[in-house]
């Protein structure tokens, strides 16, 4: 395998934040105003929130390059023909990336909040990171924006902070709402209910906060207990605030 | 107690990021730019990293409301006299920010990474929150800044990733170091010799990195285990990246 070489483009992994175009940092706008190619995820027939934040800081003469997922419903990923479709559509996407670098353009590749944080960025960072130059900009991830929507402070002192994906199973989710201070649960869609159960029985309920598009356009606040449906988009996030010291 | 009416100030806490000034979000940039008084915290003596990104961003009329903690060691948090004179401290300072937000000055209460987020500002929004109207606007935290700095994909598909200051006793540290996936380490300063002994107990020296200054100037990124001394800044981070489901 090469190295980079200065010919080469250079590849940006750059958060977008949680919604706001306004809470991109200026590094990121700078980039992305700046750079010849900009490359984001997207569903088929979807825009996507990365392309609305987009909207606002791409230049005119930009290239765009969307990378589309093959699916757009929740397959289960234990499912071998799942990982296997995904498997080829980071291949194409990874072709798509080189061949502007191998040319000699930089490529802004976005996401949504913060790019190591859950980021689909992180699979083609593994795959490009060795022949190209790559810088990482982070982003102000999207629990920040929704505990900010929330008005809620989520950690002081000496809290244990857990992010908790509303995948894992009953048991999982039960085991660390009871043994960390905050909690901010990720990926809820359907599991909401499965989620509103386990927050239940770890006795949280009451101090459950449920927020959809923090920061973005149509935001909702709410307690968890007075949302009274288990629909809910699969980036919505539930928080329990920490209680730790305050003088 | 009164609500906030349309003479008195609004009181706007804003996150200033991991380090880079242009790590800054547009919005807060904005912000900081176009408000009549800035207020941050600093410790005596010292120039802090808040007041060193501010300088990138304040205007040239723009009135500096300096909150200068009493203590300059750290004293252990449990002790009476501790909590008695930080109480003292953020009463006064409570005081000072009412009295420009009372005069019909906006404030910008800024401080380093996410205002929610471990941030000294949760304390002086409690106190103000009532009486005034308050925006926050969220910021990339610390930890962000580091994983980004040490290119470190934290956090993948299932994995739980838990915040743990490294205020917590021993036994605490090692009980989430076993069951959490990925694991970002804060407020290291002189607990970094009880964290590696925790770490080492868990089995993840292997993976775990140091990170001081991520993002900022002398940024230093190392394995922890080829740290070879326990002295750390207080503001230090110790990451041990997940290893979730990846295609």
């Amino acid at each position: 395998m090469k190295g980079p070489s200065s010919s080469t483009g250079r590849l940006y992994g750059v958060g977008l934040g949680p919604g706001d175009p306004e809470l991109v940092t200026v590094k990121a706008a700078k980039i992305i105003g700046g750079v010849p190619v900009v490359a984001y995820f997207a569903k088929h027939g979807a825009r996507g929130k990365a392309r609305t934040i987009l909207d606002f800081w791409l230049s005119e003469s930009c290239l765009q390059l969307p990378l589309l997922y093959p699916l757009t419903t929740e397959i289960h990923f234990c499912d071998p023909a799942y990982v296997e479709e995904l498997r080829r559509f980071y291949a194409k996407a990874q072709s798509a990336i080189a061949e502007q670098l191998l040319a000699g353009r930089d490529v802004a590749l976005v996401c949504e909040g913060d790019p190591l944080f859950y980021g689909s960025f992180m699979h083609l960072y593994l795959r490009l990171k060795d022949q190209f130059l790559v810088e990482i900009v982070p982003g102000v991830t999207g629990i920040s924006g929704c505990w900010s929507a929330a008005k809620a402070p989520m950690a002081w002192g000496d809290d244990v902070l857990s992010v908790l994906p509303g995948t894992l199973d009953h048991a999982a989710l039960v085991h660390h709402l009871c043994t960390s201070d905050a909690v901010a649960i990720i990926k809820i869609g359907a599991n909401l209910s499965k989620i509103r159960a386990a927050i239940k029985e770890a006795g949280r309920l009451s101090t459950a906060i449920y927020v959809e598009n923090g920061t973005g356009e149509a935001e909702t606040v709410l307690p968890l207990a007075a949302k009274c449906d288990d629909q809910a988009p699969y980036f919505a996030s539930i928080l329990i605030p920490g209680q730790g010291r305050r003088p």
